[in-house]
């Protein structure tokens, strides 16, 4: 089979072989966004064409991510949680006549999920909605290569994703904007007159002392608006170096989203999924939560859409 | 005397009588980053010349706000907390030659206050420094004005400041991000594409229902990282009309200013110090949290500058 992830900005794609390993990978730029209205058949036949066409039947072709959004190639309704392997095969949007090329004619976008978010809507009785297009593979792929079917994963991320999981179906899940709310104190507020300029492209160094102070500040805080001005007044006041300050700032606004989670009285390990540039920050900041974690890449994702494919074929 | 108040964007100056009415009042936009090095005299002869000058001693005139700043007219140290009109008055910084010209001879700087603040500094035993400059002369005006000594005062803005008062001194104080960041999630997040297009020039108006809303919602979630999505996700599946979306962010921005100050057990009324458009939302935000509240304007600054103007006078 073959197994595409694609979002918004980039497009991955990998053949598997029958155990689920990438025998082969692509990825590119790609992204939903770059591609011109009517263009998504042709962007995958790019992608994988080479893979397709032999001898017996076509392969498989399953993709996750942005690309079953309104803004991508068709959009495919939210399946509600709780929801598992199950629910999200019956929500396959299979595409009618594929890729429009021989050998990819079998070609079916993932449905991303919805749920009931679990801040109460105190004046309307209900929950308030909350949606992912992707992580529901990832997720599941992650536990299935820890080889578990429950547990508490984040995926870190501009808009970051905490999901529980039970008995193999992901019974809900919330959003928080961490990484859109870094980058905006970081490029757009005052905060970024006392830090170091990055008009000239150069990239934030990683302080994991400072870091670990502002994990710290935020935890024992109620709130990232009352901490962020911290970054403003330690530079004036010369408490920490120019350079320190964007982890500084980085370890305030993960330790807000982790002391929104309640941990305190958990037992098992947080699961972290993503690239290791974000997984080892929180892995630091959940250690100084006293809370244990176990990381998983970006292989994630072709677990769980190679799991998805096995789960046709068995059904 | 005459009474200044010189920030960042604007110039406020008033011609006080005897018992601290403004006799005569002027506004200019010539706040202090439209300064030039040098022009300060020059911008201040032309605010309030014609009320100096006459026959008898020349007018104390009194400036308070970010005209003390690094960036203002001369840098005055800031004063720590506690602090009340004695430790203020101590801390003036008389302008030499004043503002050269007859009658103006008696120009002095009222300094901001600086405090430890409340959140600890987990890593390094220490608080958070905070910083203010023109509050600590509204605060104490209100409480003049309201014929009090203690309390809770809040001023609501770009940097929202929450400022303790007991036995006519400032205790302490912190700083909240809440309009900045109502700003930046307004204008530069991926909010702002399910929010009404304001490139225009066009004002949000006020929707009451949708505001106590994010009031009610921010009351009862861990953070504005984790309910901040839902601008998107109630756009998204249609429960808010796009217009009332505006309102409903700014309930959640406020409702979790509010949430972070630990109001619950409190029985005496928070004191709202600014202008009537944002006063009144926190008004309505506090009452939505049990808490009772009393509004001040922008007389405050004139009651605490005149205040000051006696004290001196009486020492």
């Amino acid at each position: 089979m073959i197994a595409v992830d694609w979002g918004t900005s980039s497009l991955r794609a990998a053949l598997l072989d029958d155990e689920g390993q990438p025998l082969e990978e692509h990825a590119s730029p790609q992204g939903i966004l770059q591609v011109a209205p009517g263009g998504f058949p042709a962007v995958l036949r790019g992608a994988c064409e080479r893979w397709a066409g032999g001898a017996g039947d076509p392969p498989t072709i399953l993709m996750s991510g942005m690309v079953g959004s309104r803004q991508g190639w068709s959009e495919v309704p939210y399946c509600p949680c709780p929801a598992g392997f199950d629910d999200i095969a019956r929500g396959l949007a299979w595409i009618d006549g594929g890729a429009g090329a021989p050998g990819m004619e079998r070609v079916a976008i993932v449905p991303g999920l919805c749920c009931e978010g679990r801040i109460p809507d105190l004046l309307h009785g209900q929950g308030v909605p909350d949606v992912m297009r992707g992580e529901e593979t990832q997720v599941l792929g992650a536990l299935a290569l820890l080889g578990i079917d429950s547990g508490l994963c984040v995926l870190p991320g501009t808009h970051s994703k905490w999901v529980r999981v039970r008995a193999g179906r992901i019974e809900d899940f919330h959003t928080l904007m961490t990484g859109e709310f870094y980058a905006l104190l970081r490029r757009h507020s005052i905060l970024s007159r006392s830090l170091p300029d990055i008009d000239g492209g150069a990239e934030d160094g990683f302080d994991a002392d400072a870091f670990s102070r502002g994990v710290a500040q935020a935890r024992g805080a109620p709130s990232l608006l009352q901490t962020a001005f911290s970054v403003r007044t330690l530079a004036l006041f010369d408490r920490l170096p120019m350079e320190a300050l964007p982890s500084y700032l980085s370890g305030l606004v993960i330790g807000e989203e982790l002391r929104a989670q309640s941990l305190a009285s958990r037992s098992d390990a947080v699961i972290v999924i993503g690239a290791p540039e974000l997984t080892l920050r929180y892995e630091v900041a959940l250690q100084s939560f006293g809370i244990a974690s176990r990381r998983v890449g970006a292989e994630a994702t072709w677990r769980g859409l190679w799991a998805l494919g096995q789960h046709l074929e068995t059904r």
